[in-house]
């Protein structure tokens, strides 16, 4: 059995997820199932693509990720599955998958896609509006049954990615933007670690704010403070020390941010 | 081992659904839980009995579902366990297991109620306020394990039913109403894929709104259009692409609709 | 395999849940893993504590209690793991795990404390923003597994405590106050069932209100009625029937309560 994890933007109050995993056991009755989000924005595929990136890779080898944020759903969009080095992933031909695609390319992992064409691997009755339910869970525990992505479906080598947005150089520094703002209203940017590694002591610019040098963690300023720091993904991330950063600024994804040597 | 699910309107705030898996898993420590939802509206039965319905055949046979939405915690009302086919249910005698009592009439299945009237099979110490944890959540637990449910608690024929508001004809048409608001703010309605079957082109009416004519699915309308579709239960659903068709009309479960042929 | 609880200040929108039990699963491939709440507070380690003491026992005997409420993550504060009688506390150094304690120590039971100081229990990479992914989660995955407690850590004798704050006697009577307000509004306070029971018939003080005995349960009063009752754990509890007392009386944690014989 393998574990299959759930990314959804279903929200948690009407059962959707739950009747997921119900289809998931009648199939693969062992199966461990784990929740990573159903709170992304209502069909923003590429804010379930980075919070997807954000967390596979500290899943079991074999892990099924399961995504399902899908305006497409019902219309010609494929629903697909994929190998991504050592994980799966299953769900709408829209993209959902391109931070898993990167991470595969990068580490030189095996990618492979197929499109779930065979109907005797769904829900015998599919409708048009939940895929998630008829098609995706289905799959899924196939998956962690043990069948193989080309047994469920026929490969193809032309699904859709999205254009992840990715910093750009500025003079002596770069140039990024705030890509996730979680419960905390803490905010996540694009830049990482190798892009702070040439600079000497930083200054980080975001809304008309400037930030002068990088914290350790959160304790190291005091409760109120605008800092910068490495978040837990070796992100650039601006916080408020218990606060949120995104309402002392007042802005939210897509905002840029540029890091500079002082 | 079954499957144990459960529903109530405890919000995921309080740690009152952790305990109930915490308790369960002391008499049946293999057993496999799963919430469908915790956030039917404080005290709404009808809600419930309806959540629940939606998604229950979708669990493998002999799961238990278990439900707490139950003002009448602590007073004469009694605690219930029931067998509606291949499914049980578990919670207080108020009508929270409606729908799948009259599903299993339909497909003649068998129906069996008991009153959990035997405290060896429940907490040793019992709450007046808390009988998810105290009562129901071990009697599922017993049940899990393999007992029966006529050895934890004695038949009755009695239970209380909740009346499901219905479909009426209207002229050529049928009258129903908006019986869940979901989400995304999509509205399902009681009116099916049956009541639809006998009309030519349809037109549907709510709220001062007409709609001409079903879609296929959301991604064969513009965004922002308001559509009419057949759901994912089967049921005739008011829609806004990629929007909030409860905002854009200012209503709510119980607002009236009426389809009629063009 | 041990039960694995999760108590955070995480939210659930980010996957910061999610892949904390991706972590425990890779070095614990059959933990049982259950959420108590991920909506405390941000950083209120008072309220967490309280939250976790209210469900502990009622999981089986050598669950592992992971809370995760962390103001001084990457600070000097320290990583620690408790055994606190038949259950297992894992979390930072502040005093979350201080009602585990007092209950241990009411009980005469076992308490001992180490520090989570050796990094081959962690994971491979540490952040100093995220240390229920990267030292919590994998301690809690050892003891599952069946380490012992000072085999992951240094035994300490000096952890960090909370004062939690307890009732005063009061004339015939006692003061105590509000500590919990749950989803539904209702009111919990630090007054129990011992309290009351020197007392003839009661009067409770709130906010301004008086209220004149105690019901047995909420289908006792009529809805909309602010009563008081005892609650699920054994606490005096202020509600309003199928309502919020806290709405109603305007007040929340810390509001003084006082009880007084008629």
């Amino acid at each position: 059995m393998k574990v299959i994890t759930l990314l959804t933007d279903f929200g948690l109050k009407d059962g959707y997820v739950g009747v997921m995993k119900g289809v998931i056991w009648v199939i693969s009755p062992q199966a461990q199932i784990v929740d990573i989000t159903h709170q992304i924005q209502p069909q923003n595929v590429l804010e379930g693509a980075l919070a997807l990136g954000r967390v596979a890779s500290f899943f079991p080898p074999w892990t099924i990720h399961v995504g399902v944020v899908d305006p497409g759903v019902g219309t010609h969009r494929r629903p697909i599955a994929a190998q991504l080095g050592e994980q799966f992933f299953v769900g709408p031909d829209n993209g959902l998958c391109t931070v898993l695609v990167e991470q595969a390319r990068l580490e030189k992992k095996k990618i492979q896609f197929v499109h779930l064409d065979r109907p005797e691997y769904w829900l015998p009755e599919v409708s048009n509006v939940f895929h998630g339910r008829d098609i995706f869970a289905p799959a899924a525990a196939h998956l962690s049954n043990g069948k193989l992505i080309h047994e469920i479906g026929t490969p193809i080598d032309d699904p859709i990615l999205l254009k992840i947005p990715s910093p750009e150089q500025s003079g002596s520094g770069w140039k990024g933007q705030v890509i996730i703002v979680d419960n905390f209203g803490n905010l996540s940017t694009n830049l990482t670690r190798a892009h702070l590694s040439g600079l000497d002591e930083v200054s980080v610019k975001i809304a008309g704010f400037e930030i002068h040098g990088l914290r350790k963690t959160f304790g190291d300023a005091q409760p109120g403070e605008l800092v910068a720091l490495i978040g837990e993904a070796n992100d650039l991330s601006i916080v408020v020390v218990n606060g949120s950063a995104a309402d002392r600024l007042g802005i939210g994804i897509g905002e840029a941010v540029e890091i500079t040597s002082v």
